[in-house]
């Protein structure tokens, strides 16, 4: 036993070079995000109030590889590469042939993969004299690392949070002041959006996007900055599947599944990708399994159509399995996976069969993430906890089946900030929302006029 | 820049084989524990109650080195070799020559250096076929960090935390019941110490240690766990030292300084004594410096006598400088600092000038912290922070020296149970407790009957 490896560590100067842009590999033409005035397909100028030119060429761009700017590689030094583990402890416990990895991004400062993509986001728009950023922050996860990269390249932050995780989370808040930034419980009175959301208290990602982005067109010296959903941000993940692949090799085994949560499908994206990339190439067999929530399954249950990004309908319509923009899923503990959408290149491969999906409910989430704490030291995030539910299904079927299958994780951060959702699961206080037919029958009948998609 | 390293890992193959014991290499004889009854030397069978011999063994061994179990080196592979960063933005925000490195613990699954010896006494508490670990918590820490090792080698965990931090960090609560164990606030109404300390409602560390010790000594399938202070406590921590020894090898320097935070020594001791004892064998010139809290100042105002370890008076009589085994500090936030006492070896050091100490108070601590957050990105721990404080003092002595002195600091844990002070201390509602002359003169009013110390 003494001999086996529990973790695979890179050095830093394997800390990849460039992103993988899977946009060029994909089947089929692109289908165009719509300007949402003229429904007409949206250009990268209809994206320069909102963002710096150095990241709408990122969003559109055909290059299968873009290189990571060298200041952006100095602070992923921080804490990347991150370590590869392999979960023997969790194999023990579980009584399975299965090999599990699990690629952990719990190691950057703000504690999840967050930050792989703020720090790049931050870097471009202080390259473009611009001198403020605005977000929304789910979890606060995004909020904390979008305010830690503020923090590094002297730019100002101002986070609006969704009502329930600003509740729920009293000390993300602290963290994003602790790192300089400015918060502000979502739905606020400093927006139109939030005015107009005042029945919504809990409030909801799509709110909180509508109210930056508000902020962020009103004002010459800010930027807008969404942590997921966007090419140019599942583009600055793709540093986890990256590091992923050299490490599984470093193991000397390639995964037969790969799984990881969705909320707005960067996490999965950065995992996923480079190794989609691969399958597409070569044809090899690998599955690719998203986990989301019971409570808000847009890929399991929503329909693939035009939809908005926010609540307000201020963004473009972009192509997506939707709930409508405007639900505003129950307050389940996985903040970050509230979002009424997903990331357009995630929804084609799940429509393409690339990607499978399944959804979880909140308390064997919380079951299975409790099980993976005690077995392999690690207390996950409710996010996350998704993926690890989706890992016991499959190791236990390797073991029905007498398999040696080999299954990657991404554990995409760690659980310091939801203790009081483990609190509530231990004392069963916890809640089983369920998203309903009248759930779907309400959310299709709020969907934008808009093209078919074809 | 881009060639230039920021931290330096190791493989898991260069986890440290030994531990390291210092006592041999001392000057002078030991000076041994006194039985609180008898005022008799203490030996093995004095603690057999409390602990499984194999720690005791280990707690007076001559051995200047102690071969780690391969169990417990197994489960350090969770998160060992942690890194050592080289803090090249810190440097450049404190416009220093001085070169900062800093040993980071806060990688471990309870974010502390604390599970270094928890490990170790799970694992030596379940090979003597114990059922049950009582201890006691201030901070948080260490009580996480039992609860982590109990849960790998099915133990059962119960932990007094000391009232003040129970109610500033209810997560942290959380966080121990997630591995499994149970935690009592304390002074609880459980144990006759409990009951005896009602008028002391925010607790403290030693009545805490009274209560535990308590339940252990009345129960045959029970032992009890300490976290600091004692000699095998010290031992299991100098894996930190021989690590940061490795690695400032391969940064290809030699430490000028090596800085800790002390509450009862057992951090300081493991960045440390791997060090001492090259200084002490080969005369080099390193200096020690240990930082602790102006509110429980015990390295820098104590009295050098023998004392109890806990406020009850149940331990063994130790040498070491003391307030007073009944002194109650007032609730700062550093929690893990809040101890009357230090472990004996630390203090024999300070008090042969081999080690100097200095106290801080607490807005220049958080202070220091909040600036070392926005250059590094990691929130460090309240008790690290005191350790930065000296950081930023010898980074400026360095700089109106003129000299690239080398600073290494041990960063021993992160703030994420710590952000209500962070927050306190960014509204300004942050106290600064002081230690008085009649604190003082109290605390010498209570020190036991005992023999005085050559």
């Amino acid at each position: 036993m003494s001999e086996e490896n529990v973790k695979y560590l890179l050095p830093e100067s394997d800390i990849p070079t460039h992103w993988v842009n899977l946009l060029p590999d994909l089947p089929g033409d692109p289908i165009p995000p719509l300007h949402p005035g003229t429904l007409q397909p949206a250009g990268p100028d209809d994206l320069a109030p909102l963002f710096p030119m150095a990241l709408i060429l990122q969003e559109v761009s055909p290059e299968p590889e873009i290189e990571i700017p060298e200041p952006v590689r100095e602070v992923y030094k921080l804490w990347r590469p991150s370590p590869l583990f392999r979960a023997r402890r969790l194999e023990r416990e579980l009584d399975t042939p299965a090999h599990i990895y699990y690629k952990y991004e719990g190691v950057s400062p703000a504690g999840s993969h967050k930050p792989n993509t703020a720090v790049a986001q931050a870097y471009e728009n202080a390259q473009a004299g611009i001198k403020r950023l605005a977000t929304e922050t789910g979890a606060g996860q995004w909020g904390s690392a979008l305010a830690f990269a503020c923090s590094l390249f002297g730019l100002e932050c101002e986070v609006f949070m969704v009502g329930s995780s600003y509740d729920q989370k009293p000390y993300r808040r602290s963290m994003m002041e602790t790192w300089g930034a400015t918060v502000h419980r979502s739905p606020s009175e400093l927006t139109d959006s939030g005015r107009a959301n005042e029945e919504h208290p809990t409030g909801s990602l799509g709110i909180a996007i509508s109210e930056a982005v508000e902020v962020a067109a009103s004002r010459d010296d800010t930027n807008y900055s969404l942590g997921s959903v966007l090419n140019h941000v599942c583009l600055h993940q793709t540093v986890i599947g990256q590091e992923a692949i050299a490490q599984m090799a470093m193991a000397g085994e390639q995964p037969d599944v790969v799984i990881g949560c969705v909320g707005g499908g960067s996490n999965f994206a950065g995992l996923t990708f480079p190794f989609i990339r691969d399958v597409l190439r070569s044809g090899a067999k690998t599955r690719f399994l998203a986990a989301e929530p019971a409570a808000c399954p847009t890929l399991t249950r929503g329909v693939y159509r035009y939809d908005f990004g926010d609540t307000a309908g201020l963004t473009p319509l972009m192509p997506m399995y939707t709930l409508g923009h405007d639900f505003v899923p129950p307050p389940v503990h996985a903040g970050g996976l509230r979002y009424h959408g997903d990331a357009p290149m995630l929804c084609g491969l799940v429509r393409g069969g690339v990607v499978e999906a399944r959804a979880y409910g909140q308390n064997e989430t919380f079951e299975a993430a409790v099980r993976f704490a005690r077995s392999e030291g690690i207390i996950p995030g409710p996010e996350p906890a998704h993926a690890i539910r989706a890992v016991l299904e499959e190791a236990d079927a390797a073991k029905q089946a007498g398999e040696e299958r080999v299954i990657l994780l991404g554990l995409s951060g760690h659980g310091h900030f939801d203790l009081a959702a483990y609190d509530a699961f231990l004392a069963g206080r916890l809640e089983d929302p369920e998203f309903s037919a009248e759930d779907m029958e309400a959310a299709l009948g709020r969907l934008p006029e808009a093209p078919a998609i074809a």
